[in-house]
C-alpha cells in the first residue's frame, strides 16, 4: 500500500507521521514547536523528510496559508510564522515528490474520504479553533478558486466596522466564530476585558455565560445559515477545538428552518485532530 | 446553426424569442403579462411553443424559481406567480427536448460566454433588481449544488434580526444590496416611509440622498467581499436595473484592498436585457 510522509505546519507545531492510502497513521508522530526563522523551519523540514523519504513516495504538507492551485507553493502570507515563510520551495526539499495543500483545505478532505461528510459529494467545513479555517469541497473535488486562495471564511457578519479582524478588515465571520470572537462576544456582553473563553466555557449554567454562549452560536449560525443558500451542500462540518461547545442539532435544525435552498446536515468532524495530515497524504496519494 | 425558442418567466413578464448558437436573437421578442392561473401560464407556454417548435431543436426556459440539477422541473417555490407554478411539468410542453434553468443562473452563463466574463472561468454574478439573483459560475461550469438550488444570494449582513428578508428570514443581503433594499435603507436614514428609489437616485447631489445611496453601495461592497474570499472568482458581475447606481471602480478598488485571496475584477453585465433568455437558449444548446 501506498504511504505518505505528511508533514502539518502551524504558527506554533509542526508535526509529522507516515500516512497510508487508508487514512491510517503507520508511523509515531513526531511533534516540534515550530522555529521562529525561515532557516530553521527549512532545516527542520529536511531532516524529517532525509529520515523517511525512504520509507514513502511523496511528502505531503498541510501548511497555514493559502496554497495555489499547482500544490507546490504558498500565496500571500500567513500570519504567525516567520515572514519569509511562503517563499519556501518545498519541491526542493525533497529527491522525491512533494505536494502542499492549505491545512483546512486538508482536513476538509480528511472529512470527506474517512470521516464525517464520507459519501456526500457537496460539503463545507469549518474548522473552530483561535480562527476559523475552511474548506469546500464541490462535486467530490477539492475547491480552490482561480488562485488557490478560495475557502475563507471572511465574510460579513455585520457592516459597520464593529469588530477588527485579523486579516485587516471588519467583522469577517472568522471574529466572531472564532474561540479569539467568542473572547471578544464575551468582553462585549461582559464588560469585562479580563474574561476568558475558559471562563464562559466553564461555567455554562450562570445566566451571562450562557447568554454570551448563545450569541456566538447564533453567529456560527447565521454564517452557516448564508453559506448553505450558497452552495445548497450535502452537509456543513463542524472540526476545531471550538466545535466542541456548539450544539449541533439547535444549528442544523434551525438553519433548515431558514434556508431557501434544499435541506442539508451539520456534522462534527470525525477524522480527529491529526486530519490535516491525513488530508494531505490523500490528495497526495490520488485518494477520491 | 442550431437555435433554441427561449421563454423567460418572471412574476410579471413572460418574453420568448429564437436564439441561435451564437447568443443572437433571430426573431421578433414576444412580450406577454404574466398571467394569474397556473393553466393559463401553462396555455400561453402552449401556445408559444405550438408556433415555434419546429423551427428549433430545443426549447428553453429561463424561469423564477430554482431549478433542480435535470433541468427540468422547479424546487420548492417561487415568490410572486402562481403557487402551482413550480409543478409544471415542463417537459410535457413540446414534443421536442425542453430544457429549464433558473433566470439569474442563465443570465451568468449569457456572460460567461458572450458577455463581460466571457474568458474568465471563475465568476459570480449578482442581478441587483427589485431582488437579487445570483449565478456562480466554477471552472468553466454552472455551479448548482446538490440539488440545484445553489447561488442564492441570502447569507446574512446583520445578526441581530433586524430587517426581514422576502424568504422570511432576517438581514440577507438581498434585503440590502436590492432595490427593495435602497429603499428600506432609504426609510432608515431619512425617516420618512414614503421616499422612493426614484427619489434617492434622482437626487444624487443632495446630502441625504447621497449618504443613502453610499450607504447602499457599501452593504453590496461588504457583501461582494465576502463571496471573493469565498471562491477566489476572476470576476464579479453586476447585472439588472439597480447595477447602474454603482461606481464600479470604486467597487473593484476598495473590495481587492480588504479581501484575504488574490486580485479579481468586477465589472458590469454586458450581455443585455434578455441575457435570461440569451443564457438558457446557450445552456440548452449546449454551447461552452
Amino acid at each position: 500500500m501506498k504511504k505518505a510522509l505528511a508533514i502539518d505546519v502551524g504558527g506554533t507545531k509542526i508535526y509529522s507521521a507516515i500516512i497510508n492510502e487508508n487514512g491510517e497513521i503507520v508511523s509515531e508522530i513526531e511533534k516540534h514547536h515550530t522555529p521562529k526563522t525561515f532557516d530553521e523551519i527549512k532545516s527542520l523540514f529536511e531532516d524529517i523528510i532525509k529520515r523517511h523519504e525512504d520509507e514513502v513516495e511523496i511528502t505531503a504538507f498541510a501548511t497555514c496559508g493559502a496554497v495555489n492551485n499547482t500544490n507546490d507553493g504558498i500565496l500571500g502570507s500567513t500570519g504567525n510564522i516567520a515572514k519569509e515563510y511562503p517563499t519556501m520551495n518545498f519541491k526542493s526539499l525533497s529527491k522525491k515528490p512533494v505536494f502542499v495543500e492549505n491545512d483546512a483545505n486538508a482536513a476538509a478532505w480528511a472529512e470527506h474520504i474517512i470521516g464525517s461528510s464520507k459519501g456526500m459529494p457537496y460539503s463545507v467545513m469549518l474548522t473552530l479553533g483561535t480562527g476559523v479555517g475552511g474548506g469546500i469541497i464541490l462535486d467530490n473535488k477539492l475547491y480552490k478558486g482561480k488562485n488557490g486562495a478560495a475557502g475563507e471564511m471572511h465574510f460579513k457578519m455585520r457592516t459597520d466596522k464593529h469588530r477588527q479582524c485579523t486579516c485587516g478588515s471588519f467583522d469577517c465571520f472568522e471574529a466572531y466564530a472564532s474561540g479569539t470572537g467568542l473572547k471578544k462576544t464575551a468582553e462585549e456582553i461582559s464588560g469585562n476585558s479580563d474574561i476568558t473563553t475558559y471562563d464562559v466555557i466553564g461555567n455554562k449554567d450562570c445566566h451571562m455565560m450562557k447568554k454570551i454562549l448563545e450569541t456566538w452560536q447564533n453567529d456560527i449560525l447565521e454564517g452557516i445559515i448564508g453559506l448553505a443558500n450558497i452552495f445548497d451542500p450535502d452537509v456543513v462540518v463542524l472540526s476545531g477545538s471550538m466545535a466542541e461547545f456548539v450544539d449541533i442539532n439547535y444549528l442544523e435544525n434551525r438553519a433548515n428552518k431558514e434556508i431557501v435552498t434544499t435541506p442539508f446536515k451539520v456534522v462534527k468532524a470525525s477524522a480527529g485532530n491529526y486530519s490535516g495530515m491525513i488530508g494531505a497524504a490523500l490528495l497526495a496519494l490520488g485518494v477520491k
